[in-house]
């Protein structure tokens, strides 16, 4: 029999299965979809969407689980969710003006602080995938001849980076979903029919994406978004954007608290208003963080100075929270459009809690927001294992 | 006669010629052209470099003495330096690993806090000149069916941004400098040869950029740069990327301090640190510029964690800061690059005052850093007429 003291338990304990994971994906922002029946629809399918959180936050654990890296997990989680025809993500994508499925992704790895992204990429399966490969690549320093590895590939180049790493690389077309051929079609008509009447958009779905904890430590956050419909070709948001679409820092011995972030919304108010690292830092720096989370949101974004004479602020985000020195954590939510589906499971739990978030009735989407959450234990094995050597 | 108070004297001298302007370009950084020979090749091109950067700043200038807006002119000097074989940036860049010229470039109007940009653009002759375009575009908040204008467009889909909005493209090949040409290929050579052994890169020349303060108070700053030698293609660096090549911002109720910066050297790193960004914020904070600016670089880029495991970090700004309040600017100008040639321009000179600024003797490029700078009026004129008023 090993003698262990408590603190040889805690920290085998916590390479084991400190663990925590939380995934969004599908935010639904103010839907009109032409009539009234189709924003019904559009509530038909939260159920669907509810599921697919489900799933993804419950694959995401058992990777965990079996030992995965944050970043291994986020990255998987996300292209489930990019692979589900319901998200604007990697097959079934919003289409772009010509045409095109076009797709933005980005990982950050907390515990080296490297970010890998790719923007407006054609034909890759999982753009994700090709962001991790490329953060991955950031570990060694430098190429021959003292070249740096790139942070943000885009076009054609990332997809023959793609082919390279031998990522799965796809006819541009099979990203095309049916239910986008149709939206495209019927939107592009109405544009070139009233090309200066000002109506709404109808962006069904948005930014999906994960953040993790894994079993030692290190934290991870990964999203994927196809952009808005009838984009400009070419055109990069918030999900390819350093500090935009997500963010992720470990503790460090002068910073407590490792955080993991992740966006949804308007890509350009989102890269204009630096939400995923703002949110970040402003957490960081708030003793409290549901209260830090809401100044973040309410002074960095719906009150920014960089969407002057922007009506309606559509965003969101899930941030992740770990106290590594007391062991505690915080899985939050919030946003400021009608609804965001969420989906987050800890070790205390069996299986995932799955949420479709909706801002109270009668709140203004744009101008309002919701913050919630959980809290749970780093290693909450770690107390049953001391009671165990206790009683 | 009118009846002057000192109030509408200032007013009315501020709105006709309170303007300052500066830029920088062709940083180099401690080059090591293969041989020593060819390091002396470059230190022969210094009187080029700087008469460039002194014509550009004296064109900028008189640009704003004829009334254009601080955006107007920070784009035309920039492009102005884009036009010469001197610069990496418009024609001259540096090739991709496919031999192929793809450009980054961005703007920033402190006005408005938008945000124009270009990356991996392929074919256009003044990239800056399309993220201006960009910029500009944004001030209608939305498109038609509620689409938001784009901050980032790259690749083929840039380029026909640019087509439309009949902006100069060219053949492609055309952007190919002879030099350029000689580079990639000695280069493209020895990287097949050795692609195992890790040797020095060779950018002679690095991004370029300007600030500048127009007669209306208007801050804006602009950047371009054709990237490091042989990058992959689809390779988008800091001058693309929101934060981290460029920021302007004008003084608010609550900000007292307008604030423009331009930054130049290594793009991957400058994006993890975010330093254009960083290092105005820095400044805004801190009491004394100077004290700021080298506070900024030492602990945002130096000692940055983000650039954990990177040996050398060579980095370059200039940083102007205008306080309309009292009427006081300054310009500085920091590196950790061996070389930085900056030129700059206020009410107060006849002619640019145009450096090549050193590291001092003896000290390690990437490890040690000079912030230089000057102090102007923003108004000199003002004390001029009030003097006239008392006398």
């Amino acid at each position: 029999m090993v003698a262990l003291t408590r603190h040889h338990i805690r920290s085998l304990v916590l390479k084991l299965r400190a663990l925590s994971l939380a995934c969004h994906g599908l935010q639904s922002k103010e839907v009109r979809f032409g009539t009234k029946s189709a924003g019904q629809h559009s509530e038909t399918l939260w159920p669907d969407y509810k599921k697919l959180c489900h799933r993804a936050c419950k694959k995401g654990y058992s990777l965990l689980a079996s030992g995965a890296t944050a970043l291994e997990t986020v990255t998987d989680v996300t292209a489930l969710l990019e692979n589900s025809p319901l998200t604007n993500a990697g097959y079934g994508s919003n289409l772009t003006w010509d045409g095109h499925v076009e797709c933005d992704a980005s990982v950050m790895d907390g515990s080296t602080l490297h970010f890998g992204a790719v923007g407006a990429v054609p034909g890759v399966k999982n753009p994700v995938k090709l962001a991790q490969h490329i953060c991955k690549k950031q570990r060694c320093n430098a190429l021959a001849l003292g070249r740096i590895p790139p942070c943000l590939l885009v076009g054609n180049g990332a997809h023959q980076w793609a082919e390279q790493a031998q990522l799965a690389t796809v006819h541009s077309k099979s990203l095309i979903s049916d239910k986008a051929l149709k939206l495209y079609r019927h939107y592009k008509k109405k544009v070139e029919r009233y090309e200066l009447r000002i109506d709404k958009i109808l962006t069904p779905l948005d930014t999906i994406g994960a953040v993790c904890v894994d079993a030692c430590g290190n934290l991870a956050a990964a999203c994927s978004s196809g952009g808005v419909a009838l984009k400009h070709p070419g055109r990069v948001g918030q999900a390819a954007t350093y500090g935009c679409g997500c963010w992720a820092a470990n503790a460090t011995f002068h910073v407590p608290a490792a955080i993991a972030t992740c966006t949804s919304g308007c890509g350009e108010h989102l890269v204009r208003t630096m939400l995923a690292r703002e949110a970040a830092l402003e957490v960081q720096r708030s003793s409290c963080t549901v209260t830090g989370l809401h100044h973040a949101m309410k002074t960095k974004f719906l009150e920014s100075p960089f969407l002057s004479g922007v009506e309606e602020r559509l965003g969101g985000l899930i941030l992740l929270k770990c106290i590594p020195s007391d062991g505690t954590g915080e899985f939050l939510w919030t946003h400021s459009s009608k609804t965001m589906c969420i989906s987050y499971m800890s070790d205390a739990e069996r299986r995932p809690r799955t949420r479709l978030s909706e801002l109270p009735n009668g709140a203004v989407p744009g101008s309002t927001l919701v913050v919630e959450g959980a809290t749970f234990k780093l290693n909450p094995l770690v107390e049953r294992a001391e009671i165990g050597i206790y009683s």
